[in-house]
């Protein structure tokens, strides 16, 4: 099994001790009305220099005759999804969706009483937890990630998302979307662009929602993976899931499973974080103009304010490269006068997973 | 490093041996006049049952109101390439590609005359090189697959596919499509599908040419690969090829390779060899309405026949599997009126690799 040190997930673990007393500074927030996204504008966004550089990108590349248009089918942007398409704080929605598996799953392996690493979980012991280290999170993989085939794990996920909610906004997860940053998939789109999600997150845990909440095909999300194991089970062809990480999606990373799975360089990257630094090095470091931004988490009021120290999305080497190198860096509490997509926009009816299998 | 066995390249190495005196049956063959492929039908297909299956088969699922529609962006089909798009015998080109790679290379490797793996190549000794075995071919890979980036190996095989040519057609390894397959891809794509390429060659390689030859752009090339490192050199983010398989694309590792790249069932499968067999039951046990085809290359004529005793693209399992379940089964001589691509097709541009980085 491949060593998962420096990945999301090992991140993500050692971040719950710390995270397990966190209280948000602002406990209850007004959540600004959402502005129609209807149309291709970017309405959410403020008329600040930040808005002009996206626009003005957008403008050079697809102006017929320019010596800097490059042709529809090579406008590829790039997401990192958590913290830049949708809320990351306190703890990845991946890491809650985990834990809350672990109490939904306990009734039924009894076992988890006695081993140190479960029985920390449901006693909501996270420095217990993150004692056990990688160890642990191999097992926890395991337990809620594995020994299943994709349909039923898909299908689990997918129910998880219609209930799942945030504490401090009251909101499903899946409404924790950044409204600007939907305009801003739209608005590419508008002028040919193809968007991608380039997560950290496990792949098919995203996709369970990207069409519902981003518009984003199942194919369009790139993320970490586990193994599949291909068998014919009761005569049936099943897609197994392995407790065995396949790629692990963060850092130098994403470029490199960019080039495995889209085999163009983006003309667009944004991330939030120093797991994007190496997807925005890449895109930028590409021929022509190209576009690199980084979500800066200002706004401690709206969202969460937080850069160099935080444990969850440390934004620290990348922000100083984006300085020094002059990517976008997006002021959330002056660039975005709305923060989360309108929760009517919502589909009443998700998608199911299982529809096209 | 992950064991290689099984994998497309140590088959295609151990059929060497029996290749090296390989000559084929007809020496000289006058390839019919293509068919125009303009508009949306199937000219190069005569009009037999396989056919009308092809066409009954997307009526279905594309008529609206049908009971088995499928949405557009449900309609995927995957394409085997190596003897299901184009010609595999009498050895896969890609494996042609590799024993050029060593004879350009030899000159500066002057250690390669004491070296028995490299001394066979260049003598042209191919039981010499199989009783390497796969020590043989990881060096094989390393020598002429890795050590330079992504860019510059695209270069290389861009530049060897301009003038690299199959002997016994005198024609270029490009020219060498299925003139109905071609069809086949653009009738879907007009029928509303999005076709992939899923290939147990190396996906770059195949990229190279999918674009000019089979109007696939990279994104939607599924295939074997090799890690990557990313690193800064000499202050340029470049993506290093490594000389480590990360994923082999055969076999039951193309329905897996499918679910991690695509997250959804295709709809339609063609493949020719036991290599495709469970891409095709996994395709063909999804919901619904499904196809899944076999080319059998039944015609020694205009290009070779060979199934079950085959070294290459063997067709046994897949074949008896096809008839007992009722796939389709493309009978080569019967079902094509124009075996290959009109040379004229070919863009004397080729577009070049490295456009978009």
């Amino acid at each position: 099994m491949r060593t998962i040190r420096s990945s999301l997930l090992v991140l993500g673990f050692a971040i719950l001790a710390s995270c397990a007393d966190h209280k948000p500074a602002v406990e209850s927030v007004t959540v600004p009305a959402a502005t129609s996204s209807s149309g291709i504008g970017l309405p959410s966004w403020n008329d600040t220099p930040t808005k002009h550089a996206i626009v003005d990108y957008v403008a050079r590349v697809t102006r017929l005759g320019s010596s800097e248009y490059v042709s529809p089918e090579a406008r590829i942007a790039v997401f990192d999804n958590d913290g830049t398409l949708w809320l990351e704080q306190p703890a990845y929605t991946q890491l809650v969706f985990i834990f809350q598996r672990v109490h939904v799953l306990a009734p039924v392996h009894p076992e988890w009483n006695t081993e140190e690493l479960f029985r920390s979980i449901l006693k909501g012991d996270m420095n217990g937890v993150a004692a056990t280290g990688e160890e642990g999170l191999t097992k926890l993989l395991a337990a809620t990630h594995a020994g299943m085939s994709t349909d039923a794990f898909a299908q689990i996920v997918h129910n998880w998302f219609e209930t799942a909610k945030d504490r401090r906004f009251d909101r499903l997860y899946t409404e924790l979307a950044y409204q600007p940053m939907i305009e801003v998939l739209r608005y590419l789109e508008a002028n040919g662009f193809t968007n991608y999600i380039v997560t950290g997150g496990g792949v098919e845990f995203v996709r369970a929602i990207s069409q519902s909440v981003y518009a984003i095909p199942p194919e369009h999300v790139i993320g970490s993976t586990v193994k599949y194991k291909y068998s014919i089970m009761d005569g049936v062809p099943t897609l197994l899931r392995l407790a065995q990480i396949a790629n692990i999606n963060d850092g130098p990373g994403k470029p490199q499973t960019i080039e495995a799975v889209i085999g163009r360089r983006p003309l667009m990257a944004f991330g939030n974080s120093d797991g994007d630094q190496q997807m925005l090095e890449w895109t930028a470091a590409g021929s022509g103009a190209r576009f690199a931004a980084l979500v800066h988490h200002t706004d401690g009021e709206r969202e969460y304010a937080y850069d160099k120290a935080s444990k969850v999305g440390k934004l620290d080497k990348a922000l100083d490269e984006a300085n020094s190198k002059r990517w976008t860096v997006i002021d959330m509490q002056k660039d975005w006068n709305t923060m989360f997509v309108p929760v009517s926009a919502q589909p009443t009816q998700p998608t199911q997973p299982a529809q096209t299998k």
